[in-house]
């Protein structure tokens, strides 16, 4: 569970203080936690309370890209400079161990801390509108309708930086007291992942077309039966 | 989509803004969402900077529990009183438009806003705790071995009145111009479900053990082929 390199955090207030060996500072980690992530929880501060909304993102070169109305608070604030914490959590298994202090989760979570900028370039824009439809479906973006000038105007789009971050990760099976490893109990993991069901048509269905594969997001997803 | 009952708010701050018919302001529905979610997410201020850590929960009556090391920063400010913000997410579905505007997750969240007390009955801390282990598994907490003292006064609780809580929805297919119905793309939703891979064994293996059904929280998962 040890990480095979030191881990030197970008900044005192995001070095993992709780089981540091858990932590990595390593770019590599992070995005791909972050690629991984279906939403993020951004947390922003309104008058000493703080916030925690969540969104879609998506992560492209060191900055992580949210967006929403141009009229919601949480865009509001970050876009007149508000400090922000992004934070990504996968939930990996659950741990199951012979002693109810030792069950744990298993799982990969980034933190991010920054300021973000608005984006305000046309073209960067519509091209990061785009990069969110590819993310959850290759190819997608070109093949349905892009944004009209309209839509682009109500659509804010955030960029920050992924200078301040940090990931922590648990693998692994239980980690039991050996006075504890004789009781007769089951224990170990049982790995989690995300599921795609049966797709659901949306009528009008278009001829001749059938519902795509999703994108980097689900690569662990297997289909199940529905229901 | 639209609720049935006039949602109202339990205060100003929790009222959601957008998309106010995505609202919700009933118990029932908010402590279902709290059930369902592996996680949570827990905002706090320190120095005027946010900070969002991902940490298991329970709901019991109507008060949101969380746990930490007693050491932790967050359960440190937690415990002296911070205000807090906890947003827990269910991802549950791709919703796959004709537009890139209109593409769109389908989601449950909740978020409470409000100032925890730290537990300190310690008969009240062995029973949040076997029921965390319950949640999980249930029966599983009186198989396995209960906090000794030191695990006790090691581990903090604290309980988050679920009294400013609002949850947000969003389900059914895409919400299309209907200028755009006729074009020549597959539209609906993916659905999305956690699923439970095969259980990998912690050895020594308790003979004649078998992994146990995981609970609540797990309720919509469909067991997959490992890989």
């Amino acid at each position: 569970m040890q990480n095979s390199h030191p881990p030197t955090a970008p900044s005192e207030r995001t070095r993992v203080r709780r089981v540091p060996k858990r932590a990595d500072y390593e770019p590599g980690v992070i995005h791909a936690i972050l690629d991984e992530a279906l939403v993020c929880h951004v947390g922003f501060v309104v008058d000493e309370q703080p916030f925690v909304i969540p969104t879609i993102h998506l992560r492209q070169g060191n900055e992580l890209f949210i967006h929403g109305s141009a009229a919601s608070r949480m865009i509001l604030h970050a876009a007149a400079g508000a400090r922000l914490c992004v934070t990504v959590t996968l939930v990996d298994g659950v741990v199951l161990a012979r002693s109810q202090f030792h069950h744990s989760l298993n799982y990969r979570s980034v933190v991010v801390l920054g300021q973000a900028r608005l984006v305000v370039d046309q073209a960067e824009k519509r091209q990061v509108f785009a990069s969110l439809v590819e993310r959850f479906s290759p190819g997608r973006s070109a093949a349905v309708r892009a944004p009209n000038e309209l839509e682009l105007k109500a659509t804010s789009l955030l960029a920050l930086p992924i200078d301040e971050a940090s990931a922590k990760t648990r693998t692994g099976g239980p980690i039991d007291d050996e006075a504890d490893l004789a009781w007769p109990v089951w224990a170990g993991v049982i790995p989690l992942r995300i599921a795609a069901l049966a797709p659901e048509v949306a009528e009008p269905l278009a001829p001749g077309t059938t519902a795509p594969e999703l994108g980097r997001p689900f690569g662990g997803a297997r289909s199940v039966e529905g229901g």
